[in-house]
C-alpha cells in the first residue's frame, strides 16, 4: 500500500495483492484484494479463512460485508 | 465467480449458483443465489440451513436481511 | 416464493402465505405474512412465538421491526 | 390491527389499543399505544414494565427509542 | 406528559419536568429534561445515575447520546 | 453547562471545561473539553482514562469516536 | 495535536504522527496516522497490533474500518 492522503486511496493501491481481512467474529480471510467499496464491502480471491491463527478452509471468492470488517493489512 | 472491480459485481456474476451465507449468529445458508440488492439483502433458493458444519434443515427459498451476512462465498 | 430478481419481490410473492421469521434475539415468529417495508419491518397474522422448537405464545397480529430480523422463510 | 398492506398502517390500526412492546433487552413493555413514528419510536400510556413474565413496576406513560424495539402484537 | 400524536410530541410536554432515562447497559439516569432533539440525544439537569435501583451518584447536568437510550419515562 | 434548549447547545457551553465521557465498553476519559461534531464524535485535552473508578492511564489529547459513547458529564 | 475547534481538525493536526487506535473488540494499533476520512476510516503505517499492553505482531500498514473505533490517541 503506497503514499497517498484519503483510506480508500490505500486500499485502492492494495489492489491485486494479497491482503488479510479481520472480522468483528473474530475469524480473518486472506486473499488477493479483487473489490471493494465504499461500504468497505470487499471481494477476495483465491481466499482462505483463518482462525485462532490456523487455515479452517478455503473458501476461494469470497465477498466480505463492510460492516463485518475490523480492519485490512498486507498478508 | 468472475473477473470485476466492485464488489456487487462479484455477487452479480454468482447468479443462479450455489453459495454459502454465513451470519453474524453463526448460522450459515447454502443455496442457488436468486436475488441481492445494494444492501446486501439476499434470497437463496433450495437453500439448507447449517450449524457447526452440519445441516440442521432445509428452507427452501430464503430472505436473508444484509445486515446479519458477514460474508458470501461459493459453495 | 416465486422466480424474481430482488429480494423484495421474492417477499412480495410470499404475501398472504405462511412464513417464519427468525430474529436476532433468537425467536421464530409463525404466521401469514400481511405487510412488509423497505426496511423489512414486517407484519404476520395469525402468528405464532416460537423458541428452542416450541409454540411459546400466540401472538395474534404482530409487528416486527426489520433490523431485528435475520431470515424470512416459508414456513 | 386491521387489514392494510404497509406495516405502519398495521401500527396506526392500533393505535388507542393495548398492545406489548418487547425489547432487545428482554423487557416488555404493555400499554395503551398512542404514538409511534417511522423509526418505530413509540408512546405507551398506562404502561407497565415486565421482565420474564412478571409485572416489574408501573411507569406511566413511556417513551421507547424505536431501535431498541423487536416486535409490537396486541396485549 | 400530555395528550399528543408524534413520539418527540410526548417528549417535548415532559421539558422541565423529572424523567428516568433507561440505557442499553443497564444505567438510568434521573433528572429533570432540559432538551432532546430527533436522535434522541437528551439532557437531563440535576441527575443522578442508578444501577440496580440505587444512586450511584449524583452528575448534575449529564447529556446522553439518543442512541444508548432504551426508554425515556416520568420519575 | 448553562440553560439551552438543545442538546449540543449544552455540550457547547461545555466547551474548555473539565468532562467525563463514558464509554459503551466501560471506559471513562476525563479531560477539557475541546471540540465535538453532531455525530458526538468529541476531543478531550489533559485527558486520563478511567475503568472501575481508578486512573488506568493519562491519554493527553484524545480523539473519541461519537457512537462509543453514552454520557457526556461536568467532571 | 494542537488547537482547533472541530474534532477532525485534531485528527488532521495528528497526520504523519504516532497515534494509538484503541477498538471495540479490545485491540489497539499503534503506528504513524497516514489517512482517515469522515466515517473515522483510518490508515497508520508501520504499524503493530497490541493486545491487553503486549505487542501481538507487527502489521505494516494497515484499514481500520471506521465503525470499529474506540478513540484515537497520541502514543
Amino acid at each position: 500500500m503506497d503514499e497517498s492522503s484519503r483510506p480508500l486511496d490505500t486500499l485502492n493501491s492494495a489492489r491485486g495483492k494479497p491482503v488479510m481481512v479481520d472480522l468483528k467474529n473474530g475469524l480473518r480471510y486472506v486473499g488477493k484484494l479483487r473489490a471493494f467499496d465504499i461500504h468497505i464491502n470487499t471481494v477476495l480471491e483465491e481466499a482462505e479463512e483463518h482462525h485462532n491463527g490456523e487455515v479452517k478452509r478455503k473458501v476461494g471468492t469470497v465477498f466480505i460485508r463492510g460492516d463485518a470488517i475490523t480492519i485490512i493489512s498486507p498478508a
